[in-house]
């Protein structure tokens, strides 16, 4: 089959899209990717070796619980935790498994961690078509940064399988009994409701995960064919602190929409005036402290970088330094330790606007707005 | 004299901007005004009756004060108060006294004030070339909230007078002299200093103009030449709380840059841990609670606006709605009085961007992002 047939596309409309995928390839085997989105095929949707890994769906979000779970949902939907992490899709292809990261990019590092993590090889012995979706969490991983799972490295866990070609997902019930069988780790279900009775039980599972630092949930249809998330404000407000951190590289929209999300939570948490005030101190704490670090960093000479660390073997850290080398991000080695065989790597992913941007303005530079 | 040539600009360059200038009138008298920046004129030109009125020139601003004022300034300037209100020119124009905003339209309501306010004859029988450029504050406007200037109603207070044509400012000195004869209020001048010295004063300054709710400071060059702008803390968090007030209309750049200034300011002005953490609280609540009050307004069903109140007689104001209606802007009367014979009008100006999308997330509007 064609990949215009695999992805329900005319020829023609197929042909018109070939033009944004990207060329990218990994240990020598050849593969397209879609980096953005677009109206037909999901971002991040794969062309390798004759067949296709659907991208991953933007999940849709409800500022309002109240009154968004009865508008999108209008049957029974399992709930579940959103982690704070990075989405992975694995497959099998030509018999190799593959990690494929939001973008469509075979990550060496996640491959590797994915298949010592979960025993890929019996799922795809019993799922050949399809592809396991999951989140990659813990404090050493070269993509994020939150670190409130109790995981001391990296882990792995499932929140849907999907049908490699068309991304149709296996009802919620089905792959939670297939990944319990196969012992492969999952997200919590806090329970299946009808949209009512959602209604009343989601704040509590906020305010919950809020307590924890936790990012909040997903809702989706039993059918796994429809979701909507919904965040915490320790997850906005992290999400806050992190930008402020780099102010001039995602300062703007992504910190905007953050606040507005704290709005709307505060007025349908039926915040006191007392609880109001906490959360506007903590949002306020979000933008300013890590802003002010930042411009302290620059003033001191530092530049500013996202750090991460992993621990694997070294021809597997080898293999990640030479994928960012490959997609040319400047790093910034900070440590390089070997602990029982494997090398433990901390690093700074440089960013440079907004490094250049403070230095400029710590300079005298103007502003004409 | 042709337009062109008052402008200083070519024929040639001059019919390419004439393009981008708007067909404007007051009280039967034609008028262009130029909407918008341009590189080779000032946004807010008029051309009236064939001769021009210069716009107010962007005052570039400073992040930081340390570094901006040597980076800007070589030479002697005078330090004085920005006022937290609106921007306005009044000129004489074929025997009538008009007054301009900011971007060049005239206010019947202004030009009525201004004319109460300073004795306008006296001043253009001395300098029938010039324009006397100020800042319009108080209470009572029908742009502006700000209310920290013991003012009671409205009033006017002088910061440069300009060449009509050129643009060209007269020396400080001249013009506070100019001023004081002919009782014209004027804003206050901290004191002229060299850029080194202003380096040391200014912090000073800023922080007493902060304790008094003021909005920041002014620095030209001795001789008018160049201008240089600074915001106290409480100017930049009033001006998130306006933001917020009205989230989806003016949310997004216009608080980003405020909140950097807070950034910056807080590294500059050396805050304490405990300082800093008082400015967030202050930066939180600003974002928070307006932002809050407007979706609780909106959910109980009221209208989001601009709200302003005039006081002037009954012909003043009617010209003013008439004025507004001109522009379809949409007013909400919230309250019209009758006291010792003027009439005290408060509307809200209709912001429906946020009004609607407000409501739509809360009729459970999905977010995809």
């Amino acid at each position: 089959m064609e990949y215009h047939d695999q992805l329900g596309l005319s020829r023609e409309r197929f042909a018109d899209l070939a033009e944004q995928f990207h060329d990218d390839s990994y240990r020598g085997r050849a593969y397209r990717r879609l980096p953005d989105y677009r109206k037909a095929v999901e971002k991040g949707t794969v062309l390798i070796a004759g067949t296709v890994v659907r991208g991953f769906p933007k999940i849709p979000r409800c500022l309002v619980l109240d009154e968004g779970i009865p508008q999108h949902f209008n049957r029974e939907i399992a709930v579940e935790e959103k982690l704070n992490g990075y989405n992975v899709r694995v497959a099998r292809i030509e018999g190799d498994v593959l990690a494929f990261t939001r973008s469509g990019i075979v990550c060496p590092f996640t491959t590797h961690k994915v298949r010592r993590l979960v025993d890929c090889e019996a799922f795809f012995d019993r799922h050949p078509d399809r592809m396991l979706c999951g989140e990659m969490v813990g404090p050493e991983n070269p993509y994020t940064t939150a670190d409130c799972y109790d995981v001391d490295s990296i882990a792995f866990r499932a929140f849907d399988i999907r049908d490699r070609e068309s991304g149709e997902s296996l009802p919620v019930e089905d792959r939670r009994a297939a990944c319990e069988d196969l012992e492969i780790p999952q997200v919590d279900l806090f329970g299946v409701y009808e949209p009512a009775e959602a209604v009343e039980a989601t704040p509590e599972i906020i305010d919950d995960l809020d307590s924890r630092g936790r990012e909040g949930i997903v809702m989706k249809t039993v059918d796994g064919g429809q979701q909507l998330k919904y965040t915490t404000s320790a997850a906005n407000q992290g999400d806050l602190a992190f930008a402020f951190s780099l102010p001039f590289d995602y300062g703007r929209d992504f910190s905007f929409r953050r606040l507005i999300r704290e709005g709307f939570q505060s007025v349908e948490f039926a915040d006191s005036e007392v609880e109001r005030r906490q959360r506007a101190h903590g949002v306020g704490e979000s933008l300013l402290v890590p802003m002010a670090d930042a411009i302290e960093a620059v003033d001191e000479g530092e530049r500013l970088g996202e750090r991460h660390t992993v621990r694997a073997e070294p021809r597997v850290v080898d293999a990640l330094l030479d994928h960012f080398h490959e997609q040319s991000l400047s790093l910034d080695i900070e440590q390089d330790r070997r602990i029982e065989g494997e090398r433990v790597l901390t690093f700074s992913k440089r960013i440079q606007r907004s490094t250049d941007k403070i230095d400029s303005y710590l300079d005298g530079t103007i502003v004409k707005e």
